[in-house]
């Protein structure tokens, strides 16, 4: 594979500084039109040591404007980052629409020198490629350019090159121990860079591999590269945006009838059974031993780490207020956090959708209330259009990862959809208009939601189907009687934290 | 102080239930009501052990919206934390505008526990206490409404409480073995308390003191303040939004010619010698030279913890892009971020305006360069009038306040004011109309800018006599020379490094 990365290909200084001029002045001009572009840009540096990845970061740094560049790179995780799933710094790191962030050991660093180290299996390697791609795909598709460096170089030139390194003063302290222990493994890290582009050099995000030893040359290549790139993607943005527009209108035609013909099929929550309901008396009880069970068990998962992510969906004025602050009330306020999801910020705009969730993860032990969650992309933004179709169909498999990241970190995490009947909404509804204090719940877009039922109930139906896995069923709760709801709901999440406890005894 | 707080007051079952309905209606209301208003709420808990911090805590979160209410409590700092200013755990944990911040643990907590237990003095418990005022005397100052609670228990009320509280097994957990510990030393924690009390009981931010053996009490005590206060800081920012539209008008009227007399007066940017000029062949030497020298002591300074904050400040076109990139080239791009101060974004408008530099700070060793700063308070927003005189005119003490927790927390702090004339400012605005990739860099902006030279002139004058400290001074830089300005800049950076490197040798 890196036969062709070893044949001494040099640019001559006069060539270079040639071309230097024009290049960087498109470089900074691309930047420009990049600010104004809806898309970040990722760029991936890894390889063997001493091929340059260092000198290519700071050349870019250098030869454009280094305010709307983020650098990033990665040693052992801070506390914060180790109390939550591992990908969380990479997200919160991701630049913005507009700007490039340059990742140095990125998320490669683990699966790659774990696998040449002998640390990690093959078949190991190969898992945590497979969390790589999928990460990448999820920003891909969300229109980022990703552009990734393998920077390499043969045995020969890499002793070379370290030996030349630790002899200039200035670039002496880029060499480590680690590095001349690395050449020592040299076979066995090629082999594992070998497999390692084979599996995630995909069409989204493609491995370039540079043959490092003639920094001109290397140069040269990265950074055109970087230039065509980011010029085919900002072409390609436009030309897609205008077939999109071109697009719009018949597609919004189109959309009427839909979900109504799909509104008289039987759907999962068809199937609940909305007479269920609890007398008084019991609920009385029931919730002050829910309450007491809950807050033993949240203290003791606060004492081992253990954090709690509850999701809750539902429709309008199916109690979920009510329900989250039952259990807010089983809970110490140090210990959780309600996150109500609402329009995004313009900071969370600038991101890929699932970035504001990643966002609000907590430390270790915590629990967080999302009231209303990442399952908007499959609901109001599916059923009002706010999201293409393309994009709210890959959603599916997007969450089933974000969720699964969870799962793995030790979080125990449980998801509810509140169920009630179209008569049932219209009820609460017409009691919330004469409440003074709740009128202000009642919205315009609380009627106008309610004209969807249809729609909405499809849309339900195909996210309990596409993302109640083992590890992060859906709890669909029968909502007409608030305090069934209620109690079903606490139950549930004591089951959960006590499986949890349990399981990490 | 207290004996008003161990009178036994206490609320019967009956009037607390005849009252609790209604208040909890007011209470919802004016959370609706603080959404769409422009400040935050700042609620912090402190006092004895056993005064029902916690349970009050949580009845607010019970009472009200947990969705509107951030509640925060504070153990160990995090290593993230660890690395930047005391402070800064504080300002990311602010609730934006239209929110309920609560803080147990918080920012009194180590000078009150600190000085009751002995491990600091009570000279320093009032030197921190002075920090503590500053801090909320800033936020108040930007129209937060801030309310603190000292709950307090007697002697004999504490150990009957917390054995009582050690009983039920719900709230066992919340007596640890340092409450007990705590109670012995009775007495001092009183003695701390009323210093605490004396020194940070201040009109924006006043103590409550209340007494905590009966909770009922103690609920209605709090809740009633909360409602009251809230309610009456939303109707004092009605009035003041609306004195502040009535003065308005005339207002700008009188402000035309004021900076324009000031710009007759010597200022501190025209005893500057702008001739000053290095020739190219020395400039060539002199950058090779400090960027080898400031490679080194980034270096150093990166594998000691000593973070570097740099602010760059200057007119339109002198030079500080180009002089940031001399300064980039000599770092580690891993290493340092450059921060481009335009307009703020929708989350930062929603909080103090330093809260959007207080989370740029990066981790120990790292180097951060902010491309306009914290000074466009007292410069581009004094001049257009985006601030009133208040804001501006305090901003000057928050901003010291600021760069010393800097500096305590060991950052090296540089400053630098890239002043030219008139006339080079001029033609270099033409040059840039000329040269095709530089275009972009000149706008309509700038033209404006440039009629307000005498404004702005004033402004950086009172600017570096106010803000100019031992500590943190300005580097004023002659830069109508590229070059000069340039040399000067970095070496001043690398002497700053290499004094800091020396004192904590």
């Amino acid at each position: 594979m890196f036969e062709a990365a070893e044949l001494g290909r040099k640019v001559s200084r006069e060539d270079f500084d040639a071309m230097a001029p024009q290049l960087r002045t498109e470089l900074l001009d691309l930047q420009q039109r990049l600010r104004a572009a809806d898309f970040p840009v990722i760029i991936v540096f890894a390889g063997v040591d001493g091929a340059g990845k260092n000198e290519t970061v700071n050349l870019l740094n250098e030869w454009m404007d280094p305010r709307w560049i983020v650098t990033r790179a990665y040693g052992p995780p801070s506390d914060e980052e180790r109390e939550r799933p591992h990908y969380w710094r990479y997200w919160r790191d991701l630049p913005p629409k507009g700007k490039i962030g340059l990742f140095l050991s990125s998320w490669y660093h683990h699966p790659f020198v774990g696998c040449a180290m002998g640390d990690i299996s093959v078949a190991e390697m190969e898992e945590e490629l497979e969390r790589v791609v999928h990460f990448e795909k999820t920003l891909a598709d969300d229109g980022a350019l990703i552009l990734k460096f393998w920077m390499h170089l043969s045995k020969k030139e890499q002793k070379k090159r370290l030996k030349k390194l630790e002899e200039d003063p200035l670039t002496a302290w880029q060499v480590s121990d680690t590095d001349w222990k690395h050449t020592k493994l040299y076979d066995k890290f090629v082999a594992a860079a070998e497999r390692l582009i084979m599996h995630s050099s995909k069409g989204h995000a493609l491995w370039h591999i540079v043959e490092g030893a003639d920094s001109r040359y290397r140069t040269s290549v990265v950074l055109n590269t970087v230039r065509d790139a980011i010029a085919k993607h900002l072409a390609a943005r436009e030309v897609a945006d205008k077939i999109a527009a071109e697009l719009k209108k018949p597609a919004e035609q189109a959309k009427g009838p839909k979900p109504v013909a799909l509104a008289n099929q039987p759907s999962i929550l068809s199937s609940l059974d909305m007479t269920k309901s609890i007398a008084p008396d019991d609920y009385v009880r029931a919730l002050q031993e829910q309450r007491g069970r809950l807050f033993h068990l949240h203290r003791k998962a606060k004492d081992r780490g253990i954090s709690t992510v509850l999701v809750f969906e539902g429709w309008d004025a199916a109690g979920k207020g009510g329900t989250i602050r039952r259990l807010t009330n089983a809970a110490n306020a140090r210990n959780y956090q309600v996150i109500p999801i609402a329009a995004p910020t313009e900071e969370e705009r600038a991101q890929h959708y699932l970035w504001r969730f990643w966002r609000h993860l907590s430390r270790a032990g915590r629990v967080t209330i999302f009231d209303r969650s990442w399952y908007g992309r499959v609901l109001v933004e599916r059923v009002e259009g706010f999201a293409s179709d393309d994009a709210w169909q890959r959603a599916y498999n997007e969450i089933i990862d974000f969720e699964n990241q969870l799962v793995e970190a030790g979080t125990v995490l449980c998801k509810f959809w509140l169920h009630i009947t179209p008569e049932e909404q219209l009820a609460r509804f017409q009691l919330r208009g004469e409440i003074e204090y709740k009128k202000w719940k009642l919205t315009e877009e609380d009627w106008r939601n309610r004209e969807k039922w249809g729609a909405y109930e499809a849309a339900v139906n195909d996210m309990v189907e596409k993302t109640s896995t083992t590890i992060a069923p859906w709890t669909l709760v029968e909502a007409n009687n608030k305090p069934y709801a209620r109690i079903k709901a606490l139950t549930t999440v004591g089951d959960a934290l006590e499986t949890a406890l349990r399981n990490r005894g």
